[in-house]
């Protein structure tokens, strides 16, 4: 029997070893993975943190049982220190200091990521916090539950800040979010990042943009977080979630090449360069679909792609990853926001002839209360007519979140401005329109072509 | 200028008209309608009956002075009697019976359908009621008012019928549904309709399958409803819906060449057999892009495509109907139902091998409250692997009315079971899973393949 080692199991190994199974039943895949939380949900420990969620193990997507039971074994609690290539072995440490040597023939690389720690004076202050991995998250419980910290300062208004803000601010605390760019979640666009920023405001959080944080200190229990534009602040605790570096340093080690980020260079196999061996996830580069290039974009949904299709190659199939497009969505207070494909800025930057609309519209007919307002974006090439990219807001439970997955699958097809009118999407007027909103706000971009 | 005729203020009417002034502006097309409600959403008559939308009014997508402002020019309460082929020329005959003929170029037949009046006796008794336009839905509300009736048959357990349950049931009524057919709303599958019979019984309708309604009688303030299996029912008011027929004699005796279910013959640009004469909307026949056949499908979405491509030939563009798949969705109490493409039985008719998986998940991530259900039945053809249809049942606020749209999307670009996880669709605990549902019911019904 084939030995099909993977390192790593949250998202992407996990995926690979569950490909793994399904592909050749006769593969027992072996995941060694550095903590005990196997396959836990971490993009779900904001919910943890805010209280929604009752226990840190609800936030498993399976027991290690139930990894166990589709028969994949299970190396809890082992780094993995070195791979001996030629040898094909792979060396783990477990809590006692032991270590194992693993064999494999196959080899899958799924080590994720880590928070960016900026090196800037008093990072390491108690107090100041990541978030990645769950005890990153029973951590800031621990010390919301025994400090009773009153104010806390998010550094960083990226998806994990955005709900941050939200846990935080259920959780008790006086909010304040200094982000470098001029507006928050600077994913979507600045005027839709001002649309959020009143969402927050409303909800009582400040928000404090175009500042970039110089140093932490201390004044007793306080820390004083600065920045430029002589911003200062004192706060009981910090939050920086300024991103993420690709984790890779045992794979380099074995000379596996990185390129964006210091992430690893796979092909859309999510082969790396050394035979035998896949890399998957946030340790690894992500073909981007539209700009079509190779980018970093550590996501959960893109690690489950490169996961399966690793494990499936892994395990003698034939599978190619077809590409990221960025799609993202995000709850924030009682909005959503979510976006797909390039906006304006990012196609210009790939080569593109931007234009872009917007529209606002209600989510269904305004006669069946209540209603509640969309607003839709959509940007699309000048020469080519092709849909590049949608961003949506709009309230929480307006179906937002898979109203952008039309627009991913519509991109994902090049589908052009006017071919979009044929989607035959549902309609019930407590639901939609006629024309779903999607649909006429990409018919509202066509005034371009004919006023040109 | 040329003179742009439609015939027809609903859905494609108005659709065709719009279309016509983004193609040219210099056409200031004229609508006759036969009554006074141009533009009004009739599927929103069930929310007036249930007393959720406060006054018939509120239906109007556009009032007539909104439509009069983009240059279109409204002929009101004009029953068009004739088409002069010939000479261009269609008669039209207001309420105080004076005749006016109208000259055009090109001419947009878009006279919908109307209810079918089963032939039994008792069927035009005072209380009988039918539901397609808004005179017909006020008649229903006036009657609830003025006569205060406890109960209602239902006849036929279609949208209408399904929606008008819950209308009646809000207005306070005792309902009973009879349906010809084994399970309420046959458009999906028996089982579903038997889930969907668990929420109707729930809010008290009593629902009766396999009969057929043979006669409506009276005694006294009461009506007497017979059907086989010796049904007998007495009640206050009887609601008939068991579907719509195209109206279409104008057009016939005009010499437009009708086909299935008498709906007029178009080819995919709108055109009739006669020259300049296009037919668009619940008239005329619907192409169905799975079925890759003509087939008759009276629903708004299809309507309004229909009417805006018949639009823009008439006014000089070149536009193409690229099908209906069928998409459609409905709330029911607190549940919501939808399909796309065709399910087993429709995909054997149609000639493909299809094979069919059922799947059934949370909505969203489960540790974060509350999560609900969606059970998902996908169906592919087993040779070529393609998608060909879906079906949902979740709860409302589920985002299942678009979820069924990403299927609609795929199923559209002919997709495979295995492309479909390539979609990148948007992910956040509280609204999804980093594989949404629609993905992972179609990864689970990879498993035909595997095992045989």
């Amino acid at each position: 029997m084939k030995n099909l080692v993977i390192i790593g199991g949250s998202d992407a190994g996990i995926s690979a070893a569950l490909r793994v199974r399904e592909i050749n039943p006769e593969i027992e895949p072996v995941i060694i993975t550095a903590d005990a939380f196997p396959n836990f949900s971490i993009c779900g420990l904001p919910y943890f943190i805010s209280g929604e969620v009752a226990a840190v193990e609800n936030l498993a997507h399976r027991s290690a049982a139930e990894i166990e039971n589709e028969g994949i074994r299970l190396l809890l609690e082992h780094s993995a220190i070195s791979i001996d290539v030629k040898a094909k072995k792979v060396a783990a440490v477990d809590r006692k200091g032991a270590v194992k040597h693993i064999a494999y023939d196959t080899l899958i690389i799924a080590t994720g990521a880590s928070s960016i720690r900026p090196d800037i004076p008093g990072i390491t202050y108690p107090g100041v916090f990541f978030l990645r991995w769950i005890p990153d998250g029973t951590a800031i419980d621990e010390f919301i539950k025994t400090k009773k910290p009153e104010s806390a300062v998010i550094i960083g208004a990226g998806y994990i800040g955005m709900e941050m803000s939200e846990a935080l601010v259920k959780r008790g605390l006086d909010v304040t979010i200094v982000e470098f760019f001029e507006s928050v979640l600077p994913s979507v666009d600045t005027d839709l990042g001002n649309r959020i920023s009143e969402t927050l405001a409303k909800n009582g959080i400040t928000i404090l943009n175009n500042i970039s944080i110089e140093s932490i200190g201390k004044e007793g229990s306080k820390l004083i977080v600065k920045g430029t534009k002589d911003f200062s602040i004192s706060t009981d605790m910090v939050l920086v979630s300024v991103g993420s570096v690709p984790s890779t340093s045992l794979g380099q080690s074995a000379g596996i090449t990185t390129g964006i980020k210091g992430a690893f260079k796979v092909n859309l196999k999510m082969e790396t360069n050394i035979l035998d061996i896949y890399a998957a996830g946030d340790c690894a580069e992500t073909w981007h679909r539209i700009m079509n290039k190779y980018t970093y974009l550590p996501l959960g949904t893109v690690a489950h792609k490169q996961g399966r299709i690793a494990g499936e190659n892994a395990a003698g199939g034939n599978s190619e990853f077809s590409g990221s497009m960025g799609t993202q969505s995000v709850k924030i207070f009682d909005i959503v926001a979510a976006r797909t494909g390039l906006n304006g800025k990012e196609s210009l930057q790939a080569g593109f002839s931007p234009v872009s609309a917007d529209f606002e519209t209600w989510d269904h007919k305004i006669y069946y209360p209540p209603a509640d307002k969309l607003f839709i974006r959509v940007t699309a090439d000048k020469n080519t007519k092709r849909i590049l990219g949608a961003q949506i807001l709009g309230a929480y439970k307006t179906e937002v979140s898979k109203r952008i997955d039309i627009f991913a699958a519509a991109i994902y097809h090049s589908l052009t401005v006017k071919e979009f009118s044929n989607y035959d999407l549902s309609y019930t007027p407590p639901l939609s329109s006629p024309w779903d909103p999607v649909q006429t706000a990409v018919q509202n971009l066509e005034k371009f072509w004919r006023t040109t």
